[in-house]
């Protein structure tokens, strides 16, 4: 099996050095071009304009009324009034009308008299010399520059450009972006079967997607080539395609790894120059960085890595600056932020990691909670509300100490959010849903580590509430003993969220006919379960010790999910012949339930968070009722309790 | 002459909210629609995203490697290396590819020892169950929410829609916004004739242009219609028109004033109903509100006034809010920011005032400068940094002390200017032009009052730099004295930026033979002056005194402007027959010249900024090559001291 082996790992920083300054080197610019106002808008100005027309373009009025000689109405006064002939030394005008020849003031309509007839008007106060008259020139003076280089039109820019008869500025021209997307296997989105995606002899194309809408977004236009398979003739065909089509950049996605199918560092090679081969940065480490020569152009292109975040890291970090560069204006800058961890986040040394999390501020802190650091799990990018950076030569950060975090939505957005830690329920998005619709501004972000991390989130100050079911197995009680034990000293509010049902999922038309808590110590049943400190593990506990089973002989009691979905799918993957769960999870994938009875699943509120305008927000969302006919719609919860307070802990 | 009357004034606030709740009483609402992803950027969701599709949809490899089955692997170590034989307990596998029937693990290549040959293979260690593989459904499972309502659809969000199979997701519709300019001399942009706007026989339509571009940025779609003459029934038909064709709002620009010809209120009031006429806001009075009913539909509509800046302000009060209601989401909000405005600004008891200003940063303090604040002056806007509202019971702000501004640009790109307060220099332009592009991030923002104001405003601490050229009648030497007497106790440079000649400005062929400051005292010559405070100005009184004659015989003595294009252009207009001022504002224009000497014209810099980067830039810029050469071309300047620090006053 052939491999190939990286090149000295260079920094983010300095791989881009070594990019740009070899472009810089090879004269790549992209130029500027005019263009009509009507398209105009965004683009950037690459030199200083000036007006080609002055504007006002003449003396006009500024008021509706009569245009006079100010030196005519010298001797008006109350004492005094003054005839004026209209068409003579007095001329109607409307605002924005030119003075007639030798006027060079207008009275306003409300302070002229007419005569009966019209013929004359009486005034009663002198004018003074331009006196309600929008000169000539008053906004701009031909010649004058009035918009600089370097400035993004927006519509007041459009206006001003207009003003000054500037009907086709100067703009940096849109650097021109192809994107090859390549793989064997790669299939394009909207052509992808479903049975060949689930047997795994499809992927579908989605990295173009999401790097054209980068590409826009940041001044250039993105143009997607066919789908290129594993062949290292077709490969360098496509790109040279691309560069005689003009392309100012060439964007590779996948095969810029080391394995044995990926061609791309090779190919740059062979074609023009390899300047950097892997980069020392998580995920994002399989890129590629050089120039490439075809059709008597030299360009640069850039080989990307498959997974998704991989790939999107690999954009911010050289595609974005490249086109901000050749564009002259700064990266879109993101605000910056003081965040604590609630966890250590370990990290490789020798690497920078993007750490993705989730914030909430809770009291004066903004707290993160880390996301999956998969490089596939795209959706830890479009629910992360920032990036963590993480230094070269660190071996990670500490859970408590502040570190800065760069934000990917605006600050107002995090503080609207709602930080919940603790157990998952599906019902916690819907909630999430009906929140924002309900309260434009407010949201609920929900960090799923099990009921107990809930509670010990909330006894260290660092999420607003937490979901639980932590069942008590003396009692058979909900919650409260839990309670007492990790909250001492913190008051809190118990309000019940749902009734939910539990039970084993298992395939449809249950094949192996596992009905009990004792059918998960058969030989022949693999079970999945659910992390520790989780209600859910929890009640799995209480139930096998009140049958007397031991945990040892259940196959795949280490085996650990961290959500009922999670658990649902790894049944219906055939990982598991059995998992316990909510039915909801089982229903939402067609999968059978085998009822293990009802629970109580809670929010932990605490007390100094009751008056909260978005906790507000969102028990009034729970009360409604539309809340609980779309939770009764989704099988297996009851909500006769739904957002009642069942419960008000005094914190001893 | 036929005039309306306003109906009573609202503030903007109590208008906007009549007028959607008659909007939301009658249902208008735009509803959703579903995209496909290629055009789904920065669309906002309408409705919760679930996961059609599971992703990963099986389990796969996340390295390369081995796949095998762990269980089978228990007994590797490194003193018992375990036989494995590929096709039969080992399978070779690639990152992303799936794992083959009865494997649970991936063994990375590296740790792989392959035998001669290539059947076997041999591991030192075991593996563990799911090692290395990316589970099904790891991303997301199938039914899940992925994304709730009201986001957004950003490059993240598009991965994780294609993620889950959903290709084309529910948005919320883009409003479809009809533009209907009018107005009998309004002219198209592209179609207006230089002599006809000379004349003031046409008028340039742009204001289309800018709402366009406003509507595009709020989530919106417009649609300008061809321009109206001032006819009630013509102006009816464009509506009608608009709204069969499916308008969901309606945009009438100019004629909803109470002139004689503003017709929008009236035929508002005709076609449905008149909420709002008159607006408690300056600029932005002249606005209506209304619901206007054709072919069967009833529709929102607004008459905007014709004055750009009243249209912006009409289009930003109420167009942007009731796109932002129907998109669901919030209008995009401004940062706010505490400022220091450095003259008091007056304002009329009853409205509530919208004044551009440009900021700068000096020391601590955010200094603002009123700009012009005529409705027409659209440069009031391009050039603004931010906007002061003054609220409706105030009669002004004071200066000094601390008011809430509105940015329209970032707080960084504020914080890179340069406040420059002092005597007005076409190269004060030159240098923020070079400045943007040599120190991105950097900039020079200019405020003209005169040299004088400059000093006072250096000594108030409200600015960084003047640019002065303020002869001492007795020495005939510029700037020196004036220091001495302005500055006591701020120890500055004088830097020269040029020589500069100044003169007098005539028109072409100098048809009344205007050639020596004697000539302005006679009476066929009408004189254009500078303000008082101005170094042009003192430069006048000096050369008038020089020669015993009164500045009372002057005509137009008192008839002022604060530039030397506005005095150029006030001598092309006809308005004056001669003015004072630079040689190159007359080149600028075509006049002819007759010169009275040259100047110093320099900038002042207290030693307290000498070293900030900001000020070092300037510097470079002013002594490059490129800078003297843009300069002498500009004509009329001499560079030979250019960027010379001339000299250092102490302070005494």
């Amino acid at each position: 099996m052939a491999r190939h082996t990286y090149l000295t790992m260079k920094t983010p920083a300095e791989a881009r050095e070594q990019w740009f300054s070899r472009i810089a080197e090879l004269g790549m610019d992209t130029g500027e071009e005019a263009v009509p106002l009507a398209v105009a808008l965004h683009r950037v100005l690459s030199r200083p304009v000036e007006a080609l027309r002055s504007s006002p373009a003449f003396h006009g009025a500024a008021m509706d009324g009569i245009a006079v000689k100010a030196e005519d109405t010298f001797t008006a006064s109350a004492r005094r009034p003054l005839r004026l002939e209209i068409g003579r030394n007095a001329f109607w005008i409307n605002t924005g009308h030119p003075l007639p020849e030798g006027c060079n003031a207008v009275v306003m309509v409300e302070h002229v008299n007419v005569e009966e007839g019209g013929a004359a008007v009486v005034i009663e106060k002198a004018a003074f010399p331009w006196q309600h008259v929008r000169k000539l020139g008053e906004d701009m003076v031909a010649t004058e520059i009035i918009l600089p280089p370097g400035v993004e039109i927006g519509p007041y820019e459009l206006g001003a450009l207009a003003a000054g008869g500037v009907t086709r500025p100067m703009v940096f021209r849109k650097p021109e972006v192809a994107i090859i997307p390549s793989g064997s296997e790669i299939v394009e989105l909207e052509k992808a079967k479903e049975e060949d995606l689930r047997a795994g002899r499809a992927l579908p194309e989605f990295n173009s997607i999401i790097f054209s809408a980068m590409i826009e977004e940041a001044g250039g236009h993105a143009h997607t080539c066919p789908i290129v398979p594993d062949e290292p003739e077709l490969i360098r065909e496509a790109i040279r395609s691309a560069v005689e089509s003009g392309a100012d950049l060439v964007v590779m996605n996948a095969g810029s790894s080391a394995g044995s199918h990926d061609y791309t560092a090779d190919i740059i090679a062979g074609m023009g120059e390899l300047l950097v081969h892997g980069i020392a940065v998580m995920p994002g480490k399989p890129t590629a960085l050089g120039i490439v020569e075809a059709a008597g152009r030299k360009v640069p292109v850039i080989g990307t890595p498959g997974y998704p975040v991989s790939a999107i890291v690999a954009m911010e970090e050289f595609v974005l600056p490249l086109l901000a560069r050749w564009l002259k204006r700064d990266v879109r800058r993101r605000e910056s932020l003081s965040v604590v961890p609630c966890n250590p986040i370990p990290s490789r040394p020798g690497m920078e990691e993007r750490v993705r999390v989730k914030l909430g501020l809770v009291d004066d802190t903004f707290f993160a909670v880390p996301l999956p650091r998969g490089a596939g799990t795209v959706t830890s990018l479009s629910r992360a509300d920032a990036v963590i950076p993480v230094a070269r030569d660190l071996e990670g950060l500490d859970a408590g100490k502040p570190v800065p975090a760069v934000l990917l939505r605006s600050r107002k957005e995090i503080e609207g959010a709602l930080l919940a830690v603790g157990s998952h329920d599906n019902t916690l998005d819907l909630i999430d849903s009906m929140l924002r619709r309900t309260h434009p501004g407010f949201r609920l972000t929900s960090a799923h580590v099990g009921s107990l991390g809930g509670l010990l989130a909330l006894r260290r100050g660092q999420c607003h509430l937490a979901g639980s079911h932590l069942l008590d197995e003396e009692s058979g009680i909900y919650n409260r003993s839990a309670m007492r034990e990790h909250l001492k000293g913190m008051p809190a509010l118990l309000v019940q969220l749902v009734e939910r049902e539990q039970g084993l999922m298992v395939l449809p038309g249950n094949p192996k006919n596992i009905v009990s808590f004792e059918d998960l110590c058969r030989e022949d049943v693999r079970f999945i379960n659910r992390q520790r400190g989780s209600g859910t593990r929890v009640l799995l506990d209480y139930e096998l010790k009140k049958r007397g089973l031991s945990a040892v002989r259940v196959q795949g009691y280490r085996d650990e999910e961290y959500t009922h979905m999670n658990v649902a799918a790894a049944v219906l993957s055939g990982r598991a012949d059995a998992g316990l769960g909510v039915r909801s999870a089982a229903s939402a994938l067609g999968l059978d339930f085998v009822s293990a009875g009802v629970e109580e699943y809670d929010l932990v509120i605490p007390c100094r968070y009751a008056e909260d305008a978005r906790v507000q927000a969102l028990l009034e969302v729970i009360r409604s009722e539309a809340f609980r006919s779309s939770v009764q719609a989704m099988g297996g919860y009851g909500t006769a309790r739904t957002g009642e307070v069942i419960w008000e802990y005094d914190g001893k």
